[in-house]
């Protein structure tokens, strides 16, 4: 990749070691130039990492107007952007008679992050762990005064649980689901109250230096309380063949993973099972998601991705059973691809 | 305005009365075409109103293309749209080929959404009345506990008073900034602890009925703990000259805003305080904004703002003034114009 402009927070980060929220950065080869308004210049002067690029700090009041100063000075050039990064009103008055090649390339950046370092597989890791914690405690607390509360309680007390009272950012707005609740796909809490027998989806995520987490459990509030460990005893029958699908599809899929495959082919393995099992129109997304800055990356895992697995992508592995007013069932993990396979990251169980 | 096409959730709950995140609403005249996907449907058909327009609910795994073959049936009309709403991606294979006139109106539906109905004057008042209770608690917990606290931690503590444990969304991330920290743009909670004879801003919202909130008060930690009256003694004299200016400057605002001046005006008379008293070049931002189901809505209370006040506009007055590595104090209410004048909404003091 040789001439790009990015606005998205996370490629800026990725870029230039730092980001806000009204900001362009444009590279021409080795030579960037970021663009910001005022109330970031301290900011961005302290942060600015020079590493892989001679950045040039432009602050201004009108990003566009600046931008289009050094578009001009490149004109006959080409440069790749994301279509799905920029509004139109932004787009149509910075290329307005300019005479660069504007190349659309959806996700460029996305594909350029897509193989991680050795260091962001440490931070995705790390992350992963601190999350795990989180669903332990928040299992803690279920067990403890769970009993009568709301969803919309429940997700709060969770927030506190995976911010560590505020220390982290959330990598998404988790997901506290109770029995049909959880077949929902736009899960937002309800006054629904979790009894005992009820089964609880949690899906939940934070960042730890920017770098995101993710993961779902599928629990049995049962007399004994509630675990988020993968092994779960239900006492509805048809629930327990339901979860121990779900499992058996994400187990398959995590030891068939190998680099050189398909990404698609990882969701086939998944979606084959639960398939022969007779549930396949229960499973009504993909079986993953790349992750790192954003908590949703390439490659996905899904039925057309073209994408080709190599060492070092991180993604998850996130089959589900849906069954509308009875139970929904998702188990979710992260796992990092090495020479030999795929790898768990983080505490799990 | 006749024939518009919207993307925007809080523009799409105005116009049909819900919205998810993958959605678009077209309407030619008073023929409504809500496109979504699949696991919006059973929300969609619930929820849809069929007050303002006659609406087909159309569910698509791919809206561009069945949004493209409405068009095509409406080939000759012209079609409003907010560029700033679009991303190139959507829009360009949107258009292609169709022969419709499209015409770019930036903000165009907060321009039909500035003046406010009474029920959306009473929903924003309860809401500003729910927001300032949560400030009473905070200010509670901060005497109790609330010192030797760090930002973060407080920050916390805040969104749980503010959504009530769970109940209500933020109507944005709430700004909780100790001394030199409250004069920084770009307030992330630190680490820095809060100690007896601190100044603590804090800037926060709810939402009531999806309709915002907006206050905020800059209070003194002494030995009687905090409030956040407006009325407040601070032990450095300099920060006490501050404050009483930023306090005057508010006030000069309020009493001065009547329907038929210039959005711009009402700027300008907070302004004045400021700048006389010697302190312009430390108040950095607009005087206020326009809110509603958008927690930044029109008018603009700025000073290039060619708004002219209209009785039922509803928006905040919020001076400031920022000395970067020593104090920042910005007072803000939420006021509706009425015939006579402004009239603050909720309560506040």
């Amino acid at each position: 990749m040789n001439n790009f402009m990015i606005r998205d927070e996370n490629a800026l980060y990725f870029e230039v070691g730092y980001s806000c929220d009204n900001a362009l950065f444009i590279a021409f080869g080795d030579n960037g130039y970021f663009l910001t308004d005022g109330r970031y210049e301290t900011e961005a002067k302290e942060n600015l990492k020079h590493d892989k690029y001679v950045i040039s700090l432009i602050v201004s009041r009108d990003l566009i107007r600046s931008a289009r100063a050094i578009l001009k000075k490149h004109e006959k050039s080409t440069l790749i952007y994301n279509p799905q990064e920029f509004s139109v009103f932004f787009f149509e008055r910075l290329k307005n008679n300019i005479k660069i090649n504007f190349i659309p390339k959806p996700n460029f950046h996305q594909e350029k992050r897509m193989v991680k370092t050795a260091d962001e597989i440490a931070l995705l890791e790390h992350s992963q762990r601190l999350n795990f914690k989180a669903f332990m405690q928040f299992a803690k607390f279920l067990n403890k005064k769970g009993k009568d509360s709301t969803e919309s309680f429940l997700h709060y007390k969770a927030q506190g649980f995976l911010s560590k009272k505020g220390v982290y950012d959330l990598s998404f707005n988790p997901i506290v689901g109770i029995n049909g609740n959880a077949a929902k796909p736009h899960a937002l809490p309800s006054n629904d109250k979790l009894h005992k027998g009820d089964l609880l989806l949690f899906d939940a995520g934070l960042k730890y230096k920017r770098y995101c987490s993710d993961m779902t459990r599928t629990g049995f509030l049962g007399k004994n309380g509630i675990s988020f460990c993968k092994e779960q005893r239900f006492l509805d029958s048809t629930l327990q063949k339901i979860y121990d699908v779900v499992l058996k599809a994400q187990e398959v899929a995590i030891k068939g993973a190998k680099p050189g495959m398909l990404a698609s082919e990882v969701d086939t393995s998944a979606r084959n099972v639960i398939e022969k099992a007779g549930f396949g129109k229960y499973f009504v997304h993909s079986t993953g998601h790349g992750i790192g800055l954003d908590i949703h990356e390439l490659p996905n895992i899904s039925p057309r991705s073209k994408i080709i697995l190599q060492e070092g992508m991180v993604f998850s592995i996130e089959p589900g059973i849906y069954i509308p007013n009875y139970y929904g069932v998702r188990i979710e993990d992260l796992v990092v691809l090495e020479s030999k396979g795929a790898r768990i990251i983080g505490e799990t169980s």
